[in-house]
């Protein structure tokens, strides 16, 4: 498979949206087959991916009334950042799978969306400049996968920094690939470069296995990466693959100025709990010291409700975007994050929550038989 | 969609009813799609809806032997009515999908079945005047959904004591829609006019959406809410749509005669737990201060049992009752209002209650994998 | 439906049986659709039914090894009576939709096997002297369904024990049939006449419902109906259908010789318990005072090693005797029972119990998701 | 069936697995259907060997971090042997029916892969001479069936030591077999002879159904047998079919040198529980007196990585090597064990254990709702 015998999708368009669940779908008839079971895929039986959506569900939002609720308000604030909503952009490689606009086609529906950040992977198939041209002075984080060189690491370092990066996420649970049967049986390779880590490839990326890639990575991910990434690049690190309230303490030890709770999106370990039901220990072990950003199996806006009432600060989206992405390109973009941010707030509304604040101090149900 | 292409049922007859689970099929098999839809329909993917009828079994009758019953009675009172049944009519909105005799066809079944209470919704169909006409004496409650304008509350609730009504009903837990994917798929509007509440509305309801009607209706609703209504009416108010006990003492803080459990039929907040698996603890919390009304998801006289076992005093019937006005007219409302008589008594001799009493001091077992 | 248009099967014949789970749907396929349903439904949405096979499965079986166990021996005591094996057929209704060969055919198979105990329902279709013919001797004990008018109990009861029944089985928890949507749907009445109750029915029971039957029986069963029984008969009195220690303890109070474990199958209440799941805490409240008998969903080997494990001391068994019945008259009957017989001294030898007390010694392990 | 007719697959290759879960489906394309039945089947209805592999999911791997975790290392000890792997072979009967080389394939598979351990079944169809030809010096262990003449058995285990074994494993929970519905349905009988048993069978072992075979061999497995085993051969002991802390202290006290942690791959004794269910309780109890070896249900490396973490020292694969033997003889083996090897690291990496002691101290999660 090669970028010329990969047909990216290419419309772009607005979407009309009654539900994210139903975007794979249509995505799956748009993209070609192998882009999409990578993109929609995990690993092992997948298992976790599924349980990711549906352990939401071991939790019941209480709808509460007479709260003197109109016109809910969704705006909140992570370092610097005003946002108008709670939610971001995960970091996700390889967007081209999805449109032939790649990265700058997510970016430039994130920046006409709005208030929110986008994140940047290392495994990103477009360049910075060409990402800028979409995101157009919208903020921005920066998500590393490390080189086992570390001038390398300070050279892609000193790139996102110029670029803008305001921080800089450590994925730290995913050392080398998880066994994602889907690629495996399709035997993909990606069609197009990676231009940001490629100075650490013995190839530009493109026709390289995600296995190959990961090979080629850091795998001794240690406190040392946190604290040399932080000294280096002056920027507050998060800490992404967390699980583990031991593994908060431990980042939080070596210094990370977040903690992003997540498992890859199922991608990475299967038969690992779906991330929401770590989530509120990990809460309780951080305690507010530091902000926590969630991600893996957000699909509704009761889900980002649920995330932020279990503890997350700020929750990250990721497949429904790429869908999105595929879908229509930009707009389809857009049309995603103003579904979440409508649904969200229409959840707020119900559920009683007039600010972030109330939705934090709210009770969720503990369901028994939930599946 | 207009009332002109709207082709609800006619037929009026008596119905054969082995359950109601299976009236559901049968209804719609009778009734235009985009009319079913809106009346078994319900927000997001439906799991609240589905979760109301199967959270019943998260506990089991024990039926209890050597009881010492025969000819169940099931009479009972709610605060000047003396009924023959300890269940009534939920409000629903828009009969006039189910069937041509729109809500007086509900309102005849009903007073000629006899001894309960129709409620009548502000999102009515009919005007009070058609509805007498089936109704013909017999006791009402009504349902309001406020203006965002007093006067115009004013007026509606002067029309409603006009008209007979015994209670008002605050709905509180429908502020906005919710986001009901069948109804948006459908583009679905209502056919016909809302003759209550038109005066709110920038049209009379007719080819207008849920969304729109509700977005015309009053957000901010609060205790203050409760005792404007109880002040102005001087009659007793149920705040509807209570989930929590700290909602049912903040009702009866705020005056409220009476508190009534239920999430909409799953119609507003998905994901929320089933309307069953919170009643017990809102009972306890209530402790016998008001009567509980319950709905949602009642579809056996199992389900009236298990209710009343676990703290309410009254049950009200939804979408069977609507089904079975598709399916019959009059006739079928009161088929269906005698099968849950005949099933409720029936169970109370299998599990050994000769009396509502004895239903209220029934144990049941708490299940585990009742799914 | 009358007996002429009836054609209950006729074969006679031993069968080969893989498990009794399979003989239900080879018995479908040769008794009448009617009466195939009869046997084979139960009430509401037969969930009780189900849960009572499934339920089984909340326990499960700890093999134990290095047992010093071989020929595992299945004697136990009932009363006066040896038995070979800790397994009864339990009182069921209308034999004859199984076979042409009635009461006397299940008869004729129990006694062929020997040592264990007919129950002989008061709904049985064939007379006392019929059946005697194919149990030629067998101990038996008697079901009675009490008529209204307690001189025709006491004529009851004369005859049942001037056949030789040896015990009186009180059937507590049918005062009234389940909501039986098969047998409604089906118009089902039965074919022939039930010659024992007839006196008591307006009609021979012939053509008659089951709700019909049942309304014609005595309603209010009290303890004073065990007081009754016992003193009129001078025969020990079961009471059966008790699925709660509150029950247990007061048929005991009232004299009872033995607690009778059972749902009926599922036929009664729908939404309750399987029967299994309240087997341990009766057991526990009846603490040895009298016998524990049990029935409701035995359908392995495994299932009467958990029953017994569980605090049952003999269990009996319904549909699976009647499908065998059905199957191959008799000897079909015959083969089920001997089915059993190996089934059970399988597991014993694989769980390690030498004898009856050896596995009401025997550690279960409460198991979760079971489902 | 006789050998002449059973016509075991003949193809050597080597296998891209990508789980091991498929090889099941692909296995029964070229076996024989009675031998694939045979090999893959288990008792009653099979739950227990479903819930083997299912109940896996009842604890969750929570991945660690920053864990400094590079080429994960997987070797470890058992007694004398020092291992490359956490996992051996577990003693299966018959490979025959899944290679024309029967035992002798599985041999060479497992020393060309090397490192490893080989248990040979003493319903091997091959001798042991065959076997060493594949073997080729590979450590083994051995596996008796006992006969209820000691002198024989004292013969058998004069030749496994002969032979090479380092291990006796008496196999204690099959005293008689389970009642195994597929071959009963397929009337299955060995079409090969057994030679190491024959000894003390009527007949060679062909044409013989299983049931037939175990009831040639000893039921009453005792405490005796242990101590015998252990004093004739000299050999370290280890008792399998474990499934309860009470049995693993009566075989420590007996003298067994290890315990082997399963039930048979659910072949035995059906509705017991998962084997990974039981392995915490009973290796608390063990406390590290003895090494525990694991088996039944084992198919992914997280199911590995979950068992050593829950107590087992090593698991034993079964099913999943003899599909590999049925779809490539040594060569498929050999693949399979790669695959264990290759997935095992895999967890390891992103679970965050360089060590198999690290595995150890690895923290679960008891995982809610895992069906």
């Amino acid at each position: 498979m090669s970028e010329e015998t990969y047909n990216a999708p290419t419309e772009i368009k607005e979407l009309e949206i009654f539900n994210t669940i139903e975007l794979e779908d249509y995505a799956k008839e748009v993209m070609p087959h192998g882009g999409f079971d990578y993109l929609a895929g995990a690993s092992g039986e997948e298992y976790t991916r599924k349980r990711n959506v549906e352990s939401f569900k071991s939790k019941g939002i209480l709808p509460r009334v007479l709260a003197d609720v109109e016109f809910p308000e969704t705006d909140t604030k992570i370092f610097e950042h005003d946002l108008k909503v709670p939610f971001i952009m995960a970091p996700i490689a390889a967007h081209g799978l999805a449109h032939e606009t790649k990265e700058a086609g997510t970016a430039k529906g994130i920046s006409e969306f709005g208030g929110t950040i986008m994140s940047i992977s290392a495994y990103s198939g477009a360049t910075f400049s060409e990402i800028e041209e979409g995101l157009n002075g919208n903020p921005r984080w920066f998500q590393i996968y490390m080189s086992k060189d570390d001038q390398l690491n300070k050279n892609i370092l000193d790139e996102a920094k110029a670029d803008g990066a305001t921080a800089i996420i450590l994925t730290a649970d995913a050392t080398i690939s998880g066994n994602r049967d889907r690629d495996d049986k399709n035997h993909f390779v990606y069609p197009f470069g990676m231009p940001i880590v490629s100075r650490y490839l013995t190839g530009s990326g493109e026709n390289m296995s995600l296995n190959n890639i990961y090979a080629q990575s850091k795998q001794k991910i240690t406190p040392k990466d946190v604290e040399f990434i932080k000294e280096y690049s002056g920027l507050p690190v998060f800490v992404k693959g967390i699980q583990t309230p031991e593994d908060a303490l431990k980042a939080i030890g070596a210094g990370a100025d977040g903690v992003w709770v997540s498992n890859h999106g199922g991608r990475q370990l299967d038969e690992a709990p779906g991330s929401f039901e770590v989530l509120e220990e990990i809460s309780e072990a951080v305690a507010g010291r530091v902000p926590i950003v969630f991600d893996s199996g957000v699909r509704r806006g009761e889900h980002i409700f649920k995330a932020l009432a279990s503890g997350a600060d700020i929750v990250a989206l990721g497949r429904p975007v790429l869908f999105g992405l595929a879908l229509g390109g930009w707009k389809g973009v857009k049309s995603v994050l103003e579904y979440f941010e409508e649904d969200l707030k229409r959840v707020m509304q119900l559920a009683g929550a007039q600010t972030i604040d109330d939705i934090k101090h709210t009770r969720l149900k503990d369901m028994n038989n939930w599946q």
